[in-house]
Protein backbone atom coordinates (compact mmCIF):
# COMPACT_ATOMS: atom_id res chain seq x y z
CA UNK A 1 0.00 0.00 0.00
CA UNK A 2 1.78 3.66 -0.89
CA UNK A 3 1.27 6.39 1.21
CA UNK A 4 -1.37 7.77 -0.28
CA UNK A 5 -3.71 5.01 -0.25
CA UNK A 6 -2.74 3.97 3.59
CA UNK A 7 -3.80 7.59 3.96
CA UNK A 8 -7.21 7.50 2.15
CA UNK A 9 -7.77 3.70 3.49
CA UNK A 10 -7.59 5.29 7.16
CA UNK A 11 -9.05 8.33 6.01
CA UNK A 12 -12.03 6.27 5.30
CA UNK A 13 -11.53 4.06 8.60
CA UNK A 14 -12.04 7.58 10.54
CA UNK A 15 -15.31 8.03 8.58
CA UNK A 16 -16.85 4.90 9.46
CA UNK A 17 -16.08 4.60 13.03
CA UNK A 18 -16.77 7.63 13.38
CA UNK A 19 -20.34 6.52 11.46
CA UNK A 20 -20.86 4.03 13.94
CA UNK A 21 -19.91 6.06 17.15
CA UNK A 22 -22.15 8.56 15.90
CA UNK A 23 -24.99 5.43 15.21
CA UNK A 24 -25.12 4.47 18.42
CA UNK A 25 -25.82 8.18 19.77
CA UNK A 26 -29.23 8.33 17.60
CA UNK A 27 -32.79 6.05 17.66
CA UNK A 28 -32.75 3.23 15.79
CA UNK A 29 -35.83 4.97 13.85
CA UNK A 30 -34.00 7.75 13.01
CA UNK A 31 -30.91 6.31 11.96
CA UNK A 32 -33.78 4.30 9.60
CA UNK A 33 -34.62 7.40 8.34
CA UNK A 34 -31.57 8.46 7.48
CA UNK A 35 -30.51 5.28 5.64
CA UNK A 36 -33.88 5.65 3.94
CA UNK A 37 -33.79 9.17 2.53
CA UNK A 38 -29.87 8.82 1.34
CA UNK A 39 -30.72 5.21 -1.14
CA UNK A 40 -33.43 7.66 -2.34
CA UNK A 41 -30.38 10.85 -3.35
CA UNK A 42 -29.14 11.34 -6.48
CA UNK A 43 -26.05 13.64 -7.79
CA UNK A 44 -27.22 12.63 -11.45
CA UNK A 45 -29.58 15.71 -11.07
CA UNK A 46 -28.09 18.66 -9.99
CA UNK A 47 -29.74 22.55 -9.41
CA UNK A 48 -28.19 25.70 -9.93
CA UNK A 49 -29.84 28.77 -8.97
CA UNK A 50 -28.98 31.83 -10.41
CA UNK A 51 -29.09 35.06 -8.36
CA UNK A 52 -32.69 34.71 -6.94
CA UNK A 53 -33.56 37.58 -3.93
CA UNK A 54 -36.70 36.72 -2.64
CA UNK A 55 -35.54 35.12 0.45
CA UNK A 56 -39.51 32.84 0.24
CA UNK A 57 -38.63 31.62 -3.58
CA UNK A 58 -35.32 30.62 -2.32
CA UNK A 59 -36.27 28.71 1.00
CA UNK A 60 -39.05 27.14 -0.83
CA UNK A 61 -36.78 26.37 -4.08
CA UNK A 62 -34.81 24.46 -1.55
CA UNK A 63 -37.60 22.84 0.29
CA UNK A 64 -38.88 21.67 -3.32
CA UNK A 65 -34.85 20.10 -3.93
CA UNK A 66 -34.98 19.05 -0.60
CA UNK A 67 -38.36 16.90 -1.29
CA UNK A 68 -37.67 15.27 -4.50
CA UNK A 69 -34.20 13.61 -3.23
CA UNK A 70 -31.55 16.14 -4.82
CA UNK A 71 -28.60 16.40 -2.60
CA UNK A 72 -26.85 19.08 -4.40
CA UNK A 73 -27.82 22.46 -4.64
CA UNK A 74 -25.30 25.54 -6.69
CA UNK A 75 -26.42 29.03 -5.55
CA UNK A 76 -24.66 31.42 -7.82
CA UNK A 77 -24.97 34.91 -6.06
CA UNK A 78 -23.18 37.41 -8.89
CA UNK A 79 -25.37 40.32 -8.16
CA UNK A 80 -28.07 39.39 -5.11
CA UNK A 81 -26.98 37.68 -1.88
CA UNK A 82 -29.32 34.05 -1.16
CA UNK A 83 -30.77 34.33 1.92
CA UNK A 84 -32.91 31.82 3.41
CA UNK A 85 -36.65 32.59 5.26
CA UNK A 86 -36.95 29.60 7.77
CA UNK A 87 -40.86 29.28 8.19
CA UNK A 88 -40.33 28.08 3.97
CA UNK A 89 -37.59 26.33 4.46
CA UNK A 90 -38.86 24.36 7.10
CA UNK A 91 -35.14 22.95 8.08
CA UNK A 92 -34.65 21.55 4.91
CA UNK A 93 -31.81 23.15 3.81
CA UNK A 94 -29.33 21.57 6.02
CA UNK A 95 -30.14 18.02 4.53
CA UNK A 96 -28.77 19.84 1.32
CA UNK A 97 -25.05 20.36 -0.01
CA UNK A 98 -25.26 23.85 -0.78
CA UNK A 99 -22.46 24.86 -3.17
CA UNK A 100 -22.30 28.91 -2.74
CA UNK A 101 -20.20 30.77 -5.70
CA UNK A 102 -20.28 34.60 -4.96
CA UNK A 103 -18.53 37.36 -7.20
CA UNK A 104 -18.91 39.15 -10.32
CA UNK A 105 -20.52 38.13 -13.93
CA UNK A 106 -17.87 35.78 -14.27
CA UNK A 107 -18.55 33.35 -11.21
CA UNK A 108 -21.86 32.28 -13.30
CA UNK A 109 -18.85 30.91 -15.80
CA UNK A 110 -17.01 29.45 -13.14
CA UNK A 111 -19.38 27.68 -11.85
CA UNK A 112 -20.49 26.31 -15.16
CA UNK A 113 -17.50 24.97 -16.12
CA UNK A 114 -16.86 23.31 -12.59
CA UNK A 115 -20.45 21.11 -13.31
CA UNK A 116 -19.18 20.81 -16.79
CA UNK A 117 -15.61 19.18 -16.15
CA UNK A 118 -17.54 16.93 -13.57
CA UNK A 119 -19.30 15.75 -16.78
CA UNK A 120 -22.70 17.26 -16.21
CA UNK A 121 -24.71 18.30 -18.96
CA UNK A 122 -25.85 22.21 -18.85
CA UNK A 123 -29.24 22.67 -19.02
CA UNK A 124 -31.32 25.81 -18.85
CA UNK A 125 -34.81 26.40 -18.26
CA UNK A 126 -36.40 29.19 -19.68
CA UNK A 127 -40.57 30.41 -20.23
CA UNK A 128 -39.82 30.95 -23.54
CA UNK A 129 -40.27 28.05 -25.90
CA UNK A 130 -36.45 27.69 -26.65
CA UNK A 131 -35.80 23.89 -26.41
CA UNK A 132 -37.97 20.79 -25.59
CA UNK A 133 -41.02 20.45 -23.33
CA UNK A 134 -39.63 18.93 -20.27
CA UNK A 135 -41.83 15.94 -20.96
CA UNK A 136 -39.73 15.05 -23.74
CA UNK A 137 -35.74 15.89 -22.18
CA UNK A 138 -33.71 12.87 -22.70
CA UNK A 139 -32.77 11.97 -18.98
CA UNK A 140 -30.90 8.95 -20.17
CA UNK A 141 -27.76 10.78 -22.33
CA UNK A 142 -26.07 11.51 -18.80
CA UNK A 143 -25.78 13.26 -15.69
CA UNK A 144 -27.42 16.97 -16.07
CA UNK A 145 -27.32 20.48 -14.03
CA UNK A 146 -30.74 22.00 -14.76
CA UNK A 147 -30.34 25.96 -14.55
CA UNK A 148 -32.66 28.53 -12.80
CA UNK A 149 -32.34 32.22 -12.66
CA UNK A 150 -33.55 35.37 -11.30
CA UNK A 151 -37.56 36.27 -10.68
CA UNK A 152 -37.84 38.51 -13.18
CA UNK A 153 -35.42 38.63 -15.44
CA UNK A 154 -34.60 34.74 -15.47
CA UNK A 155 -31.10 33.61 -16.32
CA UNK A 156 -28.26 35.72 -17.51
CA UNK A 157 -26.56 35.94 -20.77
CA UNK A 158 -23.54 34.03 -19.49
CA UNK A 159 -25.73 31.51 -17.98
CA UNK A 160 -27.93 30.96 -21.61
CA UNK A 161 -24.67 31.18 -23.56
CA UNK A 162 -22.90 28.63 -21.94
CA UNK A 163 -25.65 26.37 -21.78
CA UNK A 164 -26.28 23.16 -24.22
CA UNK A 165 -29.71 22.73 -23.73
CA UNK A 166 -32.64 24.15 -23.01
CA UNK A 167 -35.93 23.02 -21.27
CA UNK A 168 -39.56 24.73 -20.77
CA UNK A 169 -42.61 23.62 -18.64
CA UNK A 170 -46.04 23.36 -20.48
CA UNK A 171 -48.26 26.85 -20.21
CA UNK A 172 -51.49 27.06 -20.62
CA UNK A 173 -52.74 30.06 -19.65
CA UNK A 174 -52.09 33.82 -20.17
CA UNK A 175 -49.19 34.48 -17.33
CA UNK A 176 -46.17 34.46 -18.70
CA UNK A 177 -44.32 32.35 -16.28
CA UNK A 178 -44.66 29.90 -13.59
CA UNK A 179 -43.35 31.37 -9.83
CA UNK A 180 -39.54 30.22 -9.70
CA UNK A 181 -39.75 27.78 -6.90
CA UNK A 182 -43.13 25.95 -8.86
CA UNK A 183 -40.79 25.62 -12.05
CA UNK A 184 -37.99 23.96 -9.76
CA UNK A 185 -40.92 21.79 -8.22
CA UNK A 186 -42.56 20.82 -11.71
CA UNK A 187 -38.99 20.34 -13.68
CA UNK A 188 -37.71 18.18 -10.76
CA UNK A 189 -40.88 16.14 -10.37
CA UNK A 190 -41.12 15.10 -13.87
CA UNK A 191 -37.74 14.46 -14.29
CA UNK A 192 -36.63 12.63 -10.99
CA UNK A 193 -39.56 10.27 -11.95
CA UNK A 194 -38.03 9.16 -15.25
CA UNK A 195 -33.96 9.47 -14.44
CA UNK A 196 -34.70 7.57 -10.97
CA UNK A 197 -34.49 4.40 -12.39
CA UNK A 198 -31.15 4.98 -14.29
CA UNK A 199 -28.38 2.61 -12.42
CA UNK A 200 -26.17 5.91 -11.99
CA UNK A 201 -29.27 7.84 -10.32
CA UNK A 202 -28.26 6.78 -6.84
CA UNK A 203 -25.22 8.04 -4.95
CA UNK A 204 -22.21 6.00 -5.02
CA UNK A 205 -21.84 4.03 -1.71
CA UNK A 206 -18.67 6.24 -1.29
CA UNK A 207 -21.18 9.46 -1.72
CA UNK A 208 -23.57 7.57 0.66
CA UNK A 209 -20.84 7.16 3.30
CA UNK A 210 -19.94 10.99 3.56
CA UNK A 211 -23.12 11.99 3.06
CA UNK A 212 -24.54 9.78 6.25
CA UNK A 213 -21.69 10.87 8.29
CA UNK A 214 -23.19 14.91 7.93
CA UNK A 215 -26.53 14.06 8.64
CA UNK A 216 -25.51 11.85 11.41
CA UNK A 217 -23.14 15.23 12.52
CA UNK A 218 -26.56 17.30 12.43
CA UNK A 219 -28.69 14.92 14.16
CA UNK A 220 -26.26 14.46 17.29
CA UNK A 221 -26.84 17.14 19.81
CA UNK A 222 -23.70 18.86 20.56
CA UNK A 223 -21.66 16.67 17.87
CA UNK A 224 -18.13 18.72 18.30
CA UNK A 225 -18.05 17.82 22.09
CA UNK A 226 -19.21 13.84 21.01
CA UNK A 227 -16.54 14.30 18.08
CA UNK A 228 -13.60 15.66 20.28
CA UNK A 229 -14.21 12.62 23.07
CA UNK A 230 -14.17 10.26 19.66
CA UNK A 231 -11.14 11.90 18.43
CA UNK A 232 -9.51 11.42 21.56
CA UNK A 233 -10.20 7.82 21.82
CA UNK A 234 -9.33 7.19 18.22
CA UNK A 235 -6.19 8.72 18.45
CA UNK A 236 -4.86 6.68 21.56
CA UNK A 237 -6.35 3.13 19.93
CA UNK A 238 -4.52 3.85 16.14
CA UNK B 1 -90.93 29.76 -28.26
CA UNK B 2 -92.08 30.00 -24.64
CA UNK B 3 -91.27 33.43 -22.68
CA UNK B 4 -88.21 31.93 -21.13
CA UNK B 5 -86.59 30.51 -23.70
CA UNK B 6 -87.26 33.60 -25.58
CA UNK B 7 -85.49 35.27 -22.86
CA UNK B 8 -82.39 32.69 -22.46
CA UNK B 9 -82.03 33.60 -26.25
CA UNK B 10 -82.55 37.03 -26.20
CA UNK B 11 -79.85 37.58 -23.86
CA UNK B 12 -77.19 34.95 -25.36
CA UNK B 13 -77.82 37.48 -28.53
CA UNK B 14 -77.10 39.91 -26.51
CA UNK B 15 -73.97 38.09 -25.52
CA UNK B 16 -72.95 37.10 -28.41
CA UNK B 17 -73.49 40.92 -30.24
CA UNK B 18 -71.56 42.26 -27.56
CA UNK B 19 -69.26 39.49 -27.66
CA UNK B 20 -68.63 40.50 -31.18
CA UNK B 21 -68.86 44.53 -30.36
CA UNK B 22 -66.14 44.09 -27.81
CA UNK B 23 -63.68 42.06 -29.93
CA UNK B 24 -63.39 44.98 -33.18
CA UNK B 25 -62.17 46.85 -30.37
CA UNK B 26 -59.01 44.54 -29.27
CA UNK B 27 -56.27 43.87 -31.47
CA UNK B 28 -56.55 40.41 -33.61
CA UNK B 29 -53.00 39.24 -32.31
CA UNK B 30 -55.66 39.26 -28.44
CA UNK B 31 -58.45 38.50 -29.93
CA UNK B 32 -56.45 35.17 -31.07
CA UNK B 33 -54.73 34.28 -27.32
CA UNK B 34 -57.92 34.46 -25.40
CA UNK B 35 -59.32 31.91 -28.00
CA UNK B 36 -56.24 29.69 -27.74
CA UNK B 37 -55.96 29.96 -23.98
CA UNK B 38 -59.88 29.35 -23.81
CA UNK B 39 -59.73 26.37 -25.56
CA UNK B 40 -57.32 24.77 -23.35
CA UNK B 41 -59.32 25.76 -20.06
CA UNK B 42 -61.08 23.43 -17.69
CA UNK B 43 -63.98 22.92 -15.17
CA UNK B 44 -63.58 19.29 -15.30
CA UNK B 45 -60.54 20.31 -12.75
CA UNK B 46 -61.29 22.62 -9.91
CA UNK B 47 -59.22 23.53 -7.05
CA UNK B 48 -60.36 24.48 -3.15
CA UNK B 49 -57.71 26.58 -1.12
CA UNK B 50 -58.98 26.60 2.31
CA UNK B 51 -57.58 29.38 4.71
CA UNK B 52 -54.68 29.98 3.28
CA UNK B 53 -52.91 33.03 5.63
CA UNK B 54 -49.75 34.12 3.84
CA UNK B 55 -50.73 35.97 0.68
CA UNK B 56 -47.48 35.10 -0.90
CA UNK B 57 -48.71 31.57 -1.08
CA UNK B 58 -52.63 32.09 -2.21
CA UNK B 59 -51.36 34.35 -5.10
CA UNK B 60 -48.62 31.86 -6.06
CA UNK B 61 -51.54 29.12 -5.75
CA UNK B 62 -53.56 31.36 -8.10
CA UNK B 63 -50.72 31.67 -10.28
CA UNK B 64 -50.35 28.02 -10.88
CA UNK B 65 -53.97 27.48 -11.35
CA UNK B 66 -54.05 29.57 -14.39
CA UNK B 67 -50.84 28.95 -16.14
CA UNK B 68 -52.26 25.25 -15.77
CA UNK B 69 -55.61 26.22 -17.39
CA UNK B 70 -58.14 25.71 -14.30
CA UNK B 71 -60.79 28.54 -14.68
CA UNK B 72 -62.66 28.26 -11.41
CA UNK B 73 -60.82 28.82 -8.04
CA UNK B 74 -62.92 28.26 -4.59
CA UNK B 75 -61.62 30.09 -1.52
CA UNK B 76 -62.51 29.41 1.68
CA UNK B 77 -62.08 32.02 4.63
CA UNK B 78 -63.39 30.48 7.57
CA UNK B 79 -60.25 32.00 9.96
CA UNK B 80 -57.84 33.59 7.55
CA UNK B 81 -58.99 36.22 4.28
CA UNK B 82 -57.52 35.54 1.49
CA UNK B 83 -54.95 38.32 0.22
CA UNK B 84 -53.31 38.26 -3.21
CA UNK B 85 -49.77 39.60 -3.43
CA UNK B 86 -50.08 41.82 -6.84
CA UNK B 87 -46.23 40.60 -7.26
CA UNK B 88 -46.17 37.39 -7.42
CA UNK B 89 -50.06 37.07 -8.48
CA UNK B 90 -48.28 38.65 -12.03
CA UNK B 91 -52.04 39.53 -13.23
CA UNK B 92 -53.37 35.97 -12.92
CA UNK B 93 -56.13 35.85 -10.83
CA UNK B 94 -58.14 38.24 -12.96
CA UNK B 95 -58.57 35.74 -15.91
CA UNK B 96 -60.09 32.98 -13.43
CA UNK B 97 -63.26 32.59 -12.22
CA UNK B 98 -62.90 32.94 -8.21
CA UNK B 99 -65.90 31.92 -5.97
CA UNK B 100 -65.27 33.08 -2.25
CA UNK B 101 -66.65 31.62 0.46
CA UNK B 102 -66.52 33.48 3.67
CA UNK B 103 -67.87 32.67 7.46
CA UNK B 104 -67.61 30.14 9.97
CA UNK B 105 -66.50 26.64 10.28
CA UNK B 106 -69.86 25.60 8.42
CA UNK B 107 -68.56 27.37 5.34
CA UNK B 108 -66.27 24.74 4.11
CA UNK B 109 -69.63 22.32 4.61
CA UNK B 110 -71.32 24.98 2.38
CA UNK B 111 -69.00 25.06 -0.57
CA UNK B 112 -68.23 21.89 -0.71
CA UNK B 113 -71.71 20.28 -0.67
CA UNK B 114 -71.91 22.91 -3.21
CA UNK B 115 -69.42 21.45 -5.36
CA UNK B 116 -70.98 17.90 -4.79
CA UNK B 117 -74.08 18.96 -5.76
CA UNK B 118 -72.53 20.00 -9.29
CA UNK B 119 -71.35 16.58 -10.13
CA UNK B 120 -67.80 17.01 -8.19
CA UNK B 121 -66.03 14.29 -6.57
CA UNK B 122 -64.09 15.59 -3.22
CA UNK B 123 -60.21 14.72 -3.27
CA UNK B 124 -58.23 15.99 -0.65
CA UNK B 125 -54.77 16.27 -0.60
CA UNK B 126 -52.58 15.23 2.46
CA UNK B 127 -49.09 14.77 3.11
CA UNK B 128 -50.15 12.00 5.02
CA UNK B 129 -50.47 8.56 3.02
CA UNK B 130 -53.37 8.50 3.51
CA UNK B 131 -54.88 7.73 -0.12
CA UNK B 132 -53.35 6.89 -3.04
CA UNK B 133 -50.21 9.49 -5.05
CA UNK B 134 -51.13 11.24 -7.55
CA UNK B 135 -49.87 9.37 -10.11
CA UNK B 136 -52.14 6.57 -9.33
CA UNK B 137 -55.20 9.03 -9.35
CA UNK B 138 -58.03 8.14 -11.81
CA UNK B 139 -58.95 10.96 -13.26
CA UNK B 140 -61.70 8.95 -16.04
CA UNK B 141 -63.98 8.71 -13.45
CA UNK B 142 -65.80 11.90 -13.08
CA UNK B 143 -64.52 15.66 -12.73
CA UNK B 144 -63.26 16.36 -9.54
CA UNK B 145 -62.70 19.21 -6.90
CA UNK B 146 -58.65 18.91 -5.41
CA UNK B 147 -59.19 20.44 -1.62
CA UNK B 148 -55.86 22.19 -0.42
CA UNK B 149 -55.48 23.61 3.30
CA UNK B 150 -53.60 25.83 5.27
CA UNK B 151 -49.97 26.28 5.24
CA UNK B 152 -49.17 24.80 9.02
CA UNK B 153 -52.23 22.66 9.78
CA UNK B 154 -53.52 21.18 5.98
CA UNK B 155 -57.10 20.93 5.48
CA UNK B 156 -59.68 21.19 8.22
CA UNK B 157 -61.61 18.26 9.95
CA UNK B 158 -64.80 19.33 8.01
CA UNK B 159 -62.85 18.85 4.67
CA UNK B 160 -61.51 15.68 5.91
CA UNK B 161 -64.75 14.21 6.67
CA UNK B 162 -66.70 15.56 3.82
CA UNK B 163 -63.58 14.22 1.35
CA UNK B 164 -64.79 11.29 -0.58
CA UNK B 165 -60.96 10.19 -2.07
CA UNK B 166 -57.42 11.05 -0.47
CA UNK B 167 -54.22 11.86 -2.96
CA UNK B 168 -50.73 12.31 -1.99
CA UNK B 169 -47.31 13.92 -3.84
CA UNK B 170 -44.60 11.24 -3.75
CA UNK B 171 -42.13 12.54 -0.90
CA UNK B 172 -38.61 11.45 -1.28
CA UNK B 173 -37.10 13.73 1.42
CA UNK B 174 -37.10 14.91 4.88
CA UNK B 175 -39.28 17.59 4.82
CA UNK B 176 -42.86 17.14 5.49
CA UNK B 177 -44.63 18.40 3.00
CA UNK B 178 -44.49 20.59 -0.13
CA UNK B 179 -44.81 24.23 0.09
CA UNK B 180 -48.60 25.04 -0.79
CA UNK B 181 -48.26 26.64 -3.93
CA UNK B 182 -46.26 23.86 -4.84
CA UNK B 183 -48.39 21.03 -4.09
CA UNK B 184 -51.15 23.14 -5.92
CA UNK B 185 -48.56 22.75 -8.90
CA UNK B 186 -47.36 20.13 -9.40
CA UNK B 187 -50.71 18.10 -8.57
CA UNK B 188 -52.03 20.04 -11.36
CA UNK B 189 -49.33 19.39 -13.51
CA UNK B 190 -49.86 15.39 -13.11
CA UNK B 191 -53.56 15.32 -13.56
CA UNK B 192 -54.14 18.05 -16.11
CA UNK B 193 -51.95 16.20 -18.17
CA UNK B 194 -53.35 12.93 -18.05
CA UNK B 195 -57.23 14.50 -18.34
CA UNK B 196 -56.63 17.03 -20.76
CA UNK B 197 -57.81 14.42 -23.56
CA UNK B 198 -61.01 13.35 -21.56
CA UNK B 199 -63.99 14.70 -23.92
CA UNK B 200 -65.14 16.82 -21.01
CA UNK B 201 -62.01 18.59 -20.35
CA UNK B 202 -62.86 20.89 -22.29
CA UNK B 203 -65.39 23.84 -21.49
CA UNK B 204 -68.39 23.50 -23.37
CA UNK B 205 -69.89 26.14 -26.04
CA UNK B 206 -72.21 28.13 -23.79
CA UNK B 207 -68.67 28.54 -20.97
CA UNK B 208 -66.70 29.40 -23.78
CA UNK B 209 -68.84 32.40 -24.22
CA UNK B 210 -69.65 33.87 -21.06
CA UNK B 211 -65.91 33.07 -20.49
CA UNK B 212 -64.31 34.85 -23.20
CA UNK B 213 -67.04 38.14 -22.80
CA UNK B 214 -65.49 38.02 -19.54
CA UNK B 215 -62.18 38.39 -20.75
CA UNK B 216 -63.04 40.88 -23.03
CA UNK B 217 -64.39 43.19 -21.24
CA UNK B 218 -61.01 42.92 -18.99
CA UNK B 219 -58.84 43.49 -22.05
CA UNK B 220 -60.65 46.48 -23.21
CA UNK B 221 -59.87 49.83 -21.81
CA UNK B 222 -62.60 51.76 -20.09
CA UNK B 223 -64.74 49.17 -20.76
CA UNK B 224 -67.88 50.08 -18.83
CA UNK B 225 -68.21 53.15 -20.79
CA UNK B 226 -67.67 51.30 -23.89
CA UNK B 227 -70.58 48.74 -22.86
CA UNK B 228 -73.25 51.91 -21.61
CA UNK B 229 -73.29 52.73 -25.11
CA UNK B 230 -73.36 49.83 -26.74
CA UNK B 231 -76.34 49.05 -24.59
CA UNK B 232 -78.03 52.26 -25.86
CA UNK B 233 -77.45 51.08 -29.42
CA UNK B 234 -78.76 47.86 -28.43
CA UNK B 235 -81.49 48.76 -27.22
CA UNK B 236 -82.44 51.16 -30.19
CA UNK B 237 -82.30 48.36 -32.32
CA UNK B 238 -84.42 45.75 -30.16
Amino acid sequence: MSGIDHLIQSDRQFRLQLTSYLSDLVLERRLNLLREVLSRRTRYITVVLEDLYQPQNASAALRSCECLGIQDVHIIENRNSFNVNPEVDMGASKWLTIKKYSGNKSITQEALQTLRSSGYRIVATSPHSLGCSIRDFDTEKGKFAILFGTELSGLSEEAMSLSEEFITIPMYGFTESYNISVSVAITLYELVHRAKANPAYPLSEYEKEVVLLDWLRKSVKNCHIVEKRFVAEYNKLH
